[in-house]
Formats: C-alpha cells, structure tokens, sequence
C-alpha cells in the first residue's frame, strides 16, 4: 500500500542554525522558511534529489511539536510520511490491522494541503508515521 | 553536496515483528531478512519506489545498536543515509566545517559494500547521519 517516502521531518528549536546545517555544511538546497500558523511551526524544505527533509521549528503558542523539542533540545526526527493513493482506504487498512490511528481518526488537511494521517508510534517500531494521501 | 536520500534505517530488538508491521500493516515489499556479521546486524529492505527503509536487528554480541534497541525496546529511527558522490572530499568538508565524523575519520565499508562515514548526532540535528558514497 504505502508508496514513496515523501518526506523525513525534523524537529528543532533554532530553525536558522538547523538550516544553516544543510545548507552549508551538507551543502543541500534548502528553501525560505514557510510559516504554516494552522499547524504550529515553520517549515524549511531540504530538497533532495529523490525526496525531502523537513525542518520544523515551533510557531505560537499551542504548537504539537513544543513537548518534542522541549524533551529533544537538540532536536530530532519528529516523524516518516509515506505516501498513499487513498487516505480513507489507508485509514481503514490501519484499523483493521489494529494500528492506533492519531486524533480523531478522520483524516485532515496536512502541511501540503493534502489529506493527512498520523500512526501511533508503538504500533510503527517507535516511529511516528503520516500518511498523506497524494 | 549530499544527494539521494539513500534509506531510513530503524532499529528494532524483533525483526520478523518489524518485517510483518512494514509487510502485513503497511503493505510494502520486503526482502528476506539478510545477516550482516561484519556490521553486526540482520537487515530487512523495505523498498519503496523512491528510496528504502532498512529495519535492523542486532547480530551477534557486540553489535553497534544493541544499546539503542536495548534504550528504545519499541524500535526507532537509527539513522538517515545520504548519497555522496566522493566520500573524501565529504569527509573533509564536514571535518573543515568543524563536525564530528565518528571513529577513526577514514570511510569504511558500509552495509551496501560502498565506503560510508557516520557523522555525529550532535552536529547534526539530533541525527545519526550516514553519508554514502554511491
């Protein structure tokens, strides 16, 4: 079912010195800061040739990512997204499957305008996993 | 400089759970289970159209993420891996941007047969960095 790996996203406090990191020291192209009020935090997209990297800082006051970067001041992987034709068939695979689908369980509009998922962790080998429906 | 997203490598204490997760839940193909002595783990290819998940097991008794399996029971993002065109010239510009290259600072062969640094988490966003050179 799951299809490309779109993106790998980083959670950080200083997003200026996380960027500067693939930028100049890992020499990627890396794109203006994208501040996204409607999820809590400010994006920078690494892009690679095959997929993206996404680093996340903490945008007002309420951001999911805050606890995270809180307990991470280094920062760290936040989470994987994968890929998926359909969000709802996805949606129904996960519970079937006894997986722990985030929130409310339906889907919603993520940080690309796209349907979007989230996968508890201990049912995904410790990894929080967005499926976004492309 | 870097290129490719080359894989996301997730460390896992039971390998044939993490397989069946990836195959059964998240219906990917994956390969048979492929011992590596020399790296101290048995890895599983989840290979997706745009790049790879690599879930590892520790082998053997002094394998390299026995502690990380040990300190996260439930599994966890390891590492990322890059594609370098030449690993030396990788190495020293991170060495010349004052980053950690772990070990000895010379390449050595990787998982894949192709010289690899690992650069330190510290320096790079709370992020075990393999770079690769393809």
């Amino acid at each position: 079912m799951i299809g490309r790996l779109n993106h790998v996203a980083i959670a950080v406090k200083d997003l200026d010195a996380a960027t500067a990191v693939y930028r100049d020291t890992l020499g990627a192209k890396v794109t203006e800061p994208l501040p996204q009020p409607e999820h809590g935090v400010t994006v920078v997209f690494v892009e690679l040739p095959n997929s993206k990297v996404e680093l996340m800082s903490p945008l007002g006051e309420n951001s999911t990512i805050q606890g995270f970067v809180d307990k991470n001041p280094a920062g760290g992987i936040h989470h994987v997204c994968y890929e998926v034709e359909d969000i709802i068939a996805a949606r129904d695979q996960m519970k079937a499957a006894g997986a722990r689908v985030l929130g409310t369980g339906e889907p919603r509009i993520g940080a690309h305008g796209k349907p979007v998922i989230f996968l508890h962790p201990k049912d995904f080998l410790g990894t929080l996993v967005e499926l976004e429906q492309v």
